[in-house]
């Protein structure tokens, strides 16, 4: 018997409202990327090896869709959030010195540093012509903000290497990386309607809790991991300086703070079971679980700000999925 | 008797029609870059350190004011092609590894490689911003074209590393990264009014012009400057794949490539009096100057097609001081 795979979002219909345009979305993206074929081919299979989840430009044409925006501008600017996450995660493969992502080669790892930094530039001009196309400044300048808080978010994290971070500085980490993101990314679908902020703002809520109930799923899912995984995840994100809200709050909380960051500066694999039941012990999972429930009330609430409509409840099945998925 | 030091365009007066718009500039980009003071204090002084003749906004400005454009577009669209031209040097000193820019410390060698990216990324993000405050989504395309071309250019480049250019090859990559900068630029000041091509072509067309001067000026002062300076110049650039045009067509033309090659390679101090020999004997500093007039040339030819004014007029003094200088 073969091993179960792992659920995938278009299976399990997320998307389904959007479906045909997601599919534009991807023909663009790789139109994009193979554009200059001769000379960025050598990259463009490491870009497009690993298209991922495809989140942020699902969440611009259904907040579009509940914001009752145009597919014109929505397509656009749809494509353009996916280009400059792929930028993004070509220049952090530098930043973390990764050489692979999503299972598949890095950018950096097919070609060098230097290609990478140029293939991420590359894409970030691209995304900023879609989104000049659709003819809205406020689209440019709002997506240009992902960019922005990003890099901030990246250079804080990147001063203060080597300190541990406080719950609250963990927040805003978290917040940089990913919840201004889809924040925005939904705000950018209202946007492209020409409805006020009785519909942009709520929606941007709802993406940021999203945003903020992904990355600690994401956190969660790295300590339920197989032991093996679970040693090497937490042991590398430790030795680089980046924890997961679980171990910033045991080292906060626990009394055994001393032996689990004793354990963690070690690094010795035989550690492990000892490292999770501290970890266990100390009511990290739970206070988790609790922050993620949180953050999910948050985005059932911000919705319920929008007149009820198809893609409103598509929203509201997507935050369920966030924070139950298991991959 | 101190050493005289070289003309500085702002003593020559180059851009004193433009005198005070260029100290809004200057305080922008300052505000820009100082904006995030304690995250981004760090690389803030390499940044601004040397701020060099700033060509660009004084391009944008004198366009506009050759096409009739508002100050209230031209000056964030100034000020944006200058951070999108620091964020471009900021990821060259990663592409080149290089650790001093204008005779100070780059980005990276204050703090690192990654910060670097970072660094490069925020400014990007920054000027797209200011870009889209003009309200005119054809600048914002068309200053992300200058981006796109640039990283086409070096991608190109890198991944013909080793490969010795053609002439037409070596002619696209100074085009890549300079012409059409220099030319976008003019077309950006042109943009901001309400003109259409019968400006902006002529003022794209000496914006090109003046690019490929200039960056044959730049290969000719490599020739020109002392013994010592010459030959790291002409052995580094050679060792990193990067040859100037006197030595791109020494190459091809010179009854003695072979040994001109051979002298390149081993890149030893004493044999550069010999290298500078080969390179006049050939005949490639003549050919390059020829080259350098027709682009003079053609800029005015340019510039002819425009209705005379004070500004058309400092665009071809500044011409001539690209072709004339010696710094």
């Amino acid at each position: 018997m073969s091993k179960p795979e792992p659920a995938d979002p278009d299976v399990v219909g997320l998307f389904s409202l959007v479906e045909p345009e997601m599919r534009l979305v991807a023909r663009q993206i790789e139109a994009v990327v193979r554009d200059e074929s001769r000379l960025v081919a050598e990259v463009a299979d490491a870009l497009l090896a690993a298209p991922g989840k495809r989140l942020r430009p699902a969440l611009v044409l259904l907040a579009g869709q509940a914001a009752g925006a145009s597919s014109a501008i929505l397509l656009p600017t749809a494509t353009a959030v996916e280009l400059i996450h792929m930028a993004t995660l070509t220049h952090d493969d530098i930043l973390d010195r990764a050489d692979w992502r999503r299972g598949e080669p890095s950018v950096r790892a097919v070609a060098d540093d230097q290609v990478a930094v140029l293939a991420g530039d590359f894409l970030f001009a691209r995304a900023v012509q879609l989104l000049a196309s659709t003819g809205r400044p406020a689209v440019v300048a709002e997506a240009a903000e992902v960019v922005h808080a990003m890099c901030l978010g990246e250079i804080r994290q990147h001063l203060s290497h080597g300190r541990r971070p406080s719950e609250s500085e963990y927040l805003g980490r978290i917040e940089a990386k990913t919840a201004t993101f889809l924040a925005i990314c939904c705000r950018l679908g209202a946007l492209a309607s020409d409805r006020g902020p009785e519909v942009s703002e709520p929606l941007y809520q709802f993406g940021w809790q999203v945003g903020m109930a992904f990355q600690l799923v994401d956190d969660l899912l790295d300590l339920v991991a197989d032991p093996d995984k679970l040693g090497k995840a937490v042991a590398a994100d430790y030795g680089q300086g980046v924890l997961t809200l679980p171990v910033v709050y045991a080292l906060a909380q626990s009394r055994d703070a001393r032996e689990l960051e004793d354990l963690l500066e070690r690094g010795h694999p035989a550690d492990l079971p000892r490292v999770r039941l501290i970890l266990h012990e100390s009511g990290a999972l739970d206070y988790v679980r609790g922050k993620i429930e949180g953050y999910r009330t948050g985005a059932a609430r911000a919705l319920a700000e929008l007149p009820p409509s198809p893609a409103v409840r598509a929203l509201d099945v997507l935050a369920t999925f966030v924070v139950t998925r298991d991959f």
